[in-house]
């Protein structure tokens, strides 16, 4: 029968993933593909630890080059993640005619396009399903079932951490502390949470899906991001009442004059969908021109998850491989040469509705002084809400506003915060609602 | 520039959908797949009617031969729908050489096998991603991103109709029939309402969805049946009041000694993501062995979303030519060979939890007389509520029981119908609650 010959880098708790379900579904995959996914071998740091598998004749090694270079592997799966030597090592893997499957997302959104274009000059496939909400197949739906369908825009929920971590401060009227800190002692928060909180993993992630759908080169550091880290549980609250939801959104958008690109802590109204997706759960919005939305939703992270993604990925070289297929779909989907970098808007440029939180002092005027400012740079108020009465102390006055620009929103909180009766530097959280 | 010329069978709004998608997106088109997609032909009854296109030295015939042996074709799109004539065209396309893409689902629940046997033999394309929930593109998910991954059961919202008329019955507390008329006149329901209303068009998507997640042939016959023509709006608000709305679903599982292939209207907790499915939109819940619960949503029908469907199919038979690939990925997922038929089980077999309507009089006595029947059929009682008082007219008792098996509750029924305090006879719908 034929073969893939399957090798590993990294052998963590995804590769341990891959590992069982090679074992356990290798004969649902025959009966897929005709083709046999061997495992020959796997790179460790740590050969000898035991990893309550049983490897029978697959082989561990220390040393990373019998992977990368050896002559009896045709794919290589890197699991190391980060960028060095994981960089080094695809390239080496690929120089050496190897297909590789990564689920290392700072890798392809940051360094991607360069590994990208030597498998393609190889005519080997460079896949990574599984760096994009882990075991939703939203990489292959833009590459391939959305690929002649122009995508006006992307929301999604790219981070189980920070959607865990938003669901659990709302539920359970926590503080971001609070949650993170028990998120960590579960396990669903890394000891060093930066990566997560500060949606730099989401951003990743949201770099590959808008090159894909947009046709440009990843462009990760064009992104303006924001994380939860801020995010306080009296907005969380006062978003609530307002009837919202607070969600940490990837968003990417095909503008007249160039892309929006973000990640930020958004409300989104509690009836679309979107505010339904709670705790560790990933879900993609697509909007495209003929489909309209289309949403992919499912487990973001996690040892079987993806290793769901990875081992798709191997069943489609496989096919490639019986079928004599060789580069069927380009890496991000346009054909290199087609690939084209679109300018990023500018913040100040992008418009939308907006959330406001001011502390106000409790006295009359203060309302006045406040919607005169706001009606001064244009603003249009859709709902302002005070609660609370104190003879000394600040008490919240909270404002979502209509359609405006982030431009005007900007100097009008400026102005707003030189008021002598806002005691505050006023917070303010942009707000979407397009979801369907 | 490489070229893939296609033919397309039928003129109606999907047919026009396509036109204007390759007209409007060609450009897109060879930027991801290096072939132009020319559209030579189409054939329809009524080639002299304005659609509204501007059709360019695209030719129009009536003479459907003229684009299914075609010298000048190498895809034919067949739009015409039903069994008769669009068998024998499809036949002949493949005969002649062709490539067939198809939205049509009656035809690939019930006639596929042949035809996709046809299609292997040949070496050619026959794809069908337009006949499943439209723009969703759940065919290309199961029979690839999922192919490793053992499908365990498939939950979906697959008919738009029924799902409109339930939203609507639900939200303006309209009884069937006036919700029906509704849509008729608004055109989200055809003139002759029955493939929708009694299931049979969700059946037939839930026979291709099956087929391709549990490696059998499609088996559109062994499909349990019911349609939405006789929930009324009493079980509907009677459902919400007990927490649940009601959906028709497709259900189907792989258990053990068999699958369970059914159409239902079925009652789904109003906290869990499914029950937020509302209108048109049409919505695939998956659960996979190592993905876990894996979604997917959009538009179920309609121009163009359908459109976006059918192009994704011909820019995939362009990206296989272009890269030599033949049959890359079989018709149903797993290779013809190992298709092989699974014994459906036998609803009384089936095991779940129930919402029971009686309508009892209302006097000492009755409810220890219903549940002293329960207890005896060994069904045990989750919830019970009673409504509404009345000296000479029946009152409803609305019971939701635990977990029990489909024979019980039917003996159990029986029992209750025999009841003196038990006015009509009683109705039931079973009740779905795992979707994550």
């Amino acid at each position: 029968m034929e073969e893939l010959r399957i090798g590993i880098l990294g052998f963590g708790t995804v590769g341990r993933g891959v590992v069982t379900m090679l074992q356990e579904h290798g004969d649902e995959i025959i009966k897929r593909s005709g083709v046999r996914l061997r495992l020959v071998r796997i790179a460790t740091r740590t050969p000898s630890r035991d990893r309550g598998v049983d490897l029978g004749d697959v082989e561990l090694t220390n040393d990373v080059y019998r992977v990368v270079n050896g002559d009896d592997i045709d794919v290589v799966v890197e699991l190391i993640g980060g960028y060095d030597p994981a960089e080094a090592l695809v390239r080496d893997a690929l120089n050496s005619g190897k297909h590789v499957v990564t689920a290392n997302k700072a890798l392809i959104a940051e360094r991607g396009v360069g590994l990208l274009d030597l498998a393609a000059n190889k005519g080997l496939e460079l896949s990574f399903e599984a760096a994009v909400a882990g075991a939703v197949p939203i990489v292959k739906a833009m590459k391939e079932s959305l690929a002649a369908d122009p995508v006006e825009r992307i929301y999604g929920i790219l981070n189980g951490t920070c959607n865990y971590i938003l669901t659990e401060m709302r539920e359970k009227g926590l503080s971001f502390e609070s949650v993170l800190a028990d998120a960590q002692e579960k396990g669903f928060a890394e000891a060093d949470p930066t990566f997560d909180v500060e949606g730099i993993d989401a951003a990743h992630k949201l770099a590959i899906l808008a090159a894909i759908a947009f046709g440009t080169p990843p462009n990760f550091s064009g992104i303006h991001i924001e994380g939860i880290n801020h995010i306080s549980d009296v907005d969380i609250a006062w978003a609530m009442e307002m009837g919202y939801r607070i969600k940490l959104l990837g968003i990417a958008k095909r503008l007249e004059g160039g892309v929006e690109l973000r990640v930020q802590p958004t409300l989104v109204p509690e009836s679309s969908m979107v505010a339904s997706v709670e705790g560790v759960f990933n879900s993609v919005f697509v909007r495209s021109a003929y489909a309209g939305t289309t949403m992919y939703h499912g487990r973001g992270a996690g040892e079987k998850p993806t290793a769901s993604a990875v081992v798709a990925d191997l069943l489609e070289i496989a096919r490639n491989q019986s079928a004599g297929a060789k580069c069927r779909v380009a890496g991000l989907s346009v054909l290199t040469k087609h690939l084209k970098p679109l300018p990023v808007l500018d913040m100040a440029e992008l418009s939308g509705e907006y959330y406001l939180r001011l502390a106000v002092l409790d006295r009359p005027g203060v309302l006045a002084d406040v919607t005169t400012v706001l009606a001064r740079y244009d603003i249009s108020i859709d709902a302002i809400r005070q609660k609370g009465r104190s003879q000394k102390d600040a008490v919240p006055l909270v404002i979502v506003t209509h359609k405006t620009t982030e431009q005007r929103i900007q100097s009008g909180l400026k102005a707003l915060e030189a008021l002598e009766s806002v005691r505050e530097k006023p917070r303010f959280i942009r707000i979407e609602t397009g979801f369907a």
